[in-house]
């Protein structure tokens, strides 16, 4: 039996985890755009000062613990990446003009080149220069994280204006030894089942991919932090693959706490929600996630589990197998911004945002009210109406869905099913279960079946 | 292995558990129609005098044992109610007239009614007037067992025409302590199986509900009563909820030797067949009644378990999970006539009573004949010309249905299949399943698994 | 762990069980027609000289060992039939001429018919006289092994001709004490699992049942018979029915070593592949098939388990269960020309029987390469970069499918699922997945199950 001191947080947490109004809905979605709109012109990577200078922002608005991890460090099968850093880039033309330039935007260099400062001709220079011929208008993101290389990105029609002659190149970069470097903002509950959320932090100015997954994660945290849960959150903000990989390396022996999780990106754009599925594929994550959508009232999509996408791939490895499932709107790939330039603050939308976090809520509502209980009074149904507001059977057709919801929770409560379970079988929202069996516990005729 | 005096009951029983023939089933139809009609006029509530006087009723065709529980008994959760009785109720209009009669419909009391003998205006007395303003023709069915109250049901129409001004209100009803009452007849079969047979016997005059339940399940037990079968059948006459939840409390100890159970209401309305599983989904029974209705050739339905119906609530409840399902036709509150005064000896059709006893024969058949069998000649197909009747391949095309059915049962009957099983997985009918074993049986290459 | 002399023979195998080139193919059905026209004139029954003679015709391109068991002998249930000798039959009408003659057309004469010399009417003599009058030129096929009877088979528009008289009717044939003969071929590979490959010699004349299964079976046997394999494969030429009883009884010590079989006929005619599963449904064998015909980009059909139809029903039986399916083309009974004179030399083609020879081969395939591994590096995705051609994330979309099957490998390779298993989950052709299991295999990033 839990000690009523453990007990206690649970009421006030789901009293609190309630959606927000729709003007709430509105200032948060203004509120994340605006965040996302601080953290866009910042040249992030898998390492280096940008990446750091996020997580120093993200610090601003909840309390985070930063970890740095030396270069080299060798994490499962990786040895971890020299740090890099990016001064300037840029191509002078013939005329000494430049045409290109990384403090301009800087999708503009290739992630991780190496340093150079030559003269080529434009022929010697075009294998070094990367465009997306049916997308003329957009500049591609590209990056050389395991292969030296060095080159810049640009438009098509760009590229095109490129008159023939020599050009001076200059990439003023270093790799170096430094550190791996990632944060995470663990919010304890009274339980010690975690939540992980991980998003990755790794993308330099592109907005659905993923400033959209770093600031709905920040504003769940800061919302969680303000109010009382049974479970315990922990917010990843990594680079993504390596990221992940280093921080299981360093956590491996806590990875049993994590009962549940969520990749968080792309959450900013108008297509609708999509949830793929944890390789498990029916853990609670997946039947929360599923729940939440079908009763959204929106078109939705689930997909299966498949080894590719983001960070869940390393949770989902099979030395790992966590239940972790990832949650986009339009999947990566899926939209022809992807990865290019055309994913800028103008693709992202405040109601997308805000849509996709209370989604983010509803499902954390679920797994904080997601307990099993057992029908202490499981002989027959027990009177109801001197118990609990019961209005049973007035003369004609059925009963309203409330006293359903209890006839369910009761019939169905014989320890073995969870309230979610509960839920799926009668098709009806969680909360109205949640709600049937808050009230019969209230009058005892239900116990949390640890209790019993 | 059983005594061959165990077995010997089953082969009568399955010969005799024929269909009956149609001119049979016209004179069943029209006989249940004659004792429903006979029945119509009792004024019946879960106690009193009504309902007993229906229990002696079923009493004159069928073997019945009677229980009569003190009011006040604590059973699990509730404590069985006081009894009610009711001499008269009547209104006089301003004129002295008497414009409602309980003498000339029983509806036209609220059920449970406390006694009353007083004037009112109009205007007082209309919140003790139901009545349905979009059925204006037809009066309500109303009762209020667990809260002391008064009433009157009529007609829109009719309430419509009373006049303003002082009307005289007397009801002569009294709750004292007396007994809850019901009935239930067993007949034992060779094997201490049960089959629980179930309706309630507590509306007043309501034809579909529930006197079509109460006709059909007498005389589902006066056809079992004169032939040979090899399971017991226990059916119960009973108040709705309080009855079975008293019957329930006082065979606690019993309930284990229920093996399949069915309640029984709504038989005689034109609507089609309608089955609602147990809360197990995928009992015998269930598997039973889709069978047969799959088999029927006409239009039906299968719903799932709800806590929500008749008594399979409460043989479903967590604490027993009986396999119990219902079988109705149009199910409550899906016609309109339901539990108002146009549920009368009209609506109910002896050709709809009578294809329900039919299809609850049809389900005792499979029930009787599901048994195990195990090939005793497992290595290849045995050599069966010599034995049973089998045409085997005479040349083009596949085999008959009979020969068809002789192999399933060899190649299925390794002792984890049931001819029901072995039915559903050839998709053909039970009987045909078990004539073939019959015959396998006979020539010695099936034995009952339980002999093995 | 396998010594490595056990293992080498795997990647040979697997590297020469590719698909025949079309040429090649071409060239094998023709081959396999040939063989077909050198079968087609043979008496062949259940016993006898033809059935020899064919088991001779075959021994001439595989390596066959004999069987001869006594008539008389008792296998299981049955008895083993005389042998049937057949020297002619003719039947000369009232001119003296020879109206019917066994030397033209052995279907002529119905199999196991007992020897008869004398003169009867037209009228007594019909009902010895078999013909299907809704298709009036073709002959049917007909015997009668466990009913002593005699009879002779033509085509309806011939019974027709025949003019009222005497007729004189002869046949010369014996059934006495001799043997039931079959054949296997037994090809062991590296492991003791065995493939089981059963098809039946015993009819005459007819092309599609079950020429094209023996020529098929034979040139499946030669091929395997020339290059490296991991599985033993046995290849059965028998009898119908008693053969296959003949054959389980001798053997019944041995059938823990099959894991896989199929039961081949029918594989000449235009219709597409059709299986029928084993009567276990979901045996590595049914999903094997099904794979196969899925990724053929043809029609298919595939079917439960049934007892009836051919030897499968023997190796399927309860005793056994052996995960034994049947794999035909249009089966048996659904087309017009079966067991009838239509069912000729025309009747089936060498692209059909090259076809099924290629599906056959590539179940094959999936049979040897369908192991079970373990992910050596399983605690978040490995580096792939450096150890195989992984082409790895290039920008936009998703992976091209040879690194999505390096990545649906690792991150199912528990060792709780085949390659067969995860080829199903990822929707892609087993190939692919075989590929890229070499290919992590062969970089230590996978080790076969028992290895570990």
């Amino acid at each position: 039996m839990q000690s009523s001191s453990e007990k206690s947080p649970l009421k006030p947490a789901l009293g609190m985890l309630k959606s927000p109004s729709l003007a709430e809905l509105g200032d948060l979605g203004e509120s994340m755009h605006a965040m996302a709109t601080k953290l866009y012109p910042l040249c992030r990577s898998i390492t280096g000062e940008g990446l750091r200078e996020t997580l120093r922002m993200i610090g601003e608005r909840i309390p985070l613990e930063y970890t740095n991890i030396p270069s080299g460090t060798q994490a499962f099968d990786w040895t971890l990446p020299k740090e890099w850093t990016i001064r300037e880039a840029w191509i002078k033309d013939p005329t000494g003009k430049k045409v290109i330039d990384f403090k301009d935007f800087n999708l503009h260099v290739v992630g991780y080149s190496t340093p150079i400062h030559t003269q080529l001709s434009l022929s010697d220079l075009r294998p070094h220069l990367h465009s997306i011929p049916d997308q003329p208008d957009w500049i591609p993101y590209r990056n050389s994280f395991y292969k030296e290389a060095w080159g810049f990105c640009l438009s098509q029609n760009h590229l095109d204006s490129l008159e023939e002659g020599q050009y001076e190149i200059c990439i003023d970069s270093d790799l170096h030894d430094g550190h791996l470097s990632y944060a995470e903002c663990f919010l304890p509950g009274s339980s010690s089942e975690e939540v992980l959320i991980s998003t990755h932090v790794c993308h330099p100015s592109l907005a659905n991919d993923n400033l959209s997954g770093i600031v709905v994660a920040t504003e769940l945290a800061r919302h969680l932090a303000s109010i009382d849960h049974r479970l315990s959150y922990r917010f990843l903000f990594i680079p993504s693959i390596i990221g992940s990989i280093a921080w299981l390396w360093k956590n491996e022996n806590k990875l049993s706490n994590i009962h549940h999780g969520l990749t968080l990106a792309l959450l900013g754009d108008s297509g609708f929600s999509n949830y793929k599925r944890s390789r498990r594929g029916n853990a609670a994550i997946d039947i929360a996630v599923e729940h939440v959508l079908k009763h959204s009232g929106q078109n939705y999509e689930i997909r299966d589990f498949a080894p590719w996408g983001y960070d869940e791939r390393q949770y989902c490895s099979p030395g790992f197998n966590l239940p972790v499932g990832c949650f986009t709107r339009t999947p990566n790939g899926c939209f022809p911004e992807y990865h290019t330039s055309g994913d800028n603050l103008d693709f992202i939308k405040a109601e997308a945002l805000a849509d996709s976090l209370q989604k983010c809520m509803d499902v954390f509502k679920i797994l904080e009210g997601n307990q099993s209980y057992v029908n202490t009074s499981p002989k027959g149904e027990p009177r109801l109406g001197h118990r609990v507001a019961y209005k049973g059977f007035t003369g004609k057709g059925g009963l309203a869905r409330d006293d359903f919801s209890l006839l369910w929770v009761l019939n169905q409560s014989d320890g073995t099913k969870s309230l979610l379970d509960i839920a799926e079988r009668a098709a009806y929202p969680f909360a109205a279960i949640r709600d049937a069996a808050n009230a019969l516990e209230a009058c005892g005729l239900l116990k949390l079946k640890e209790e019993v």
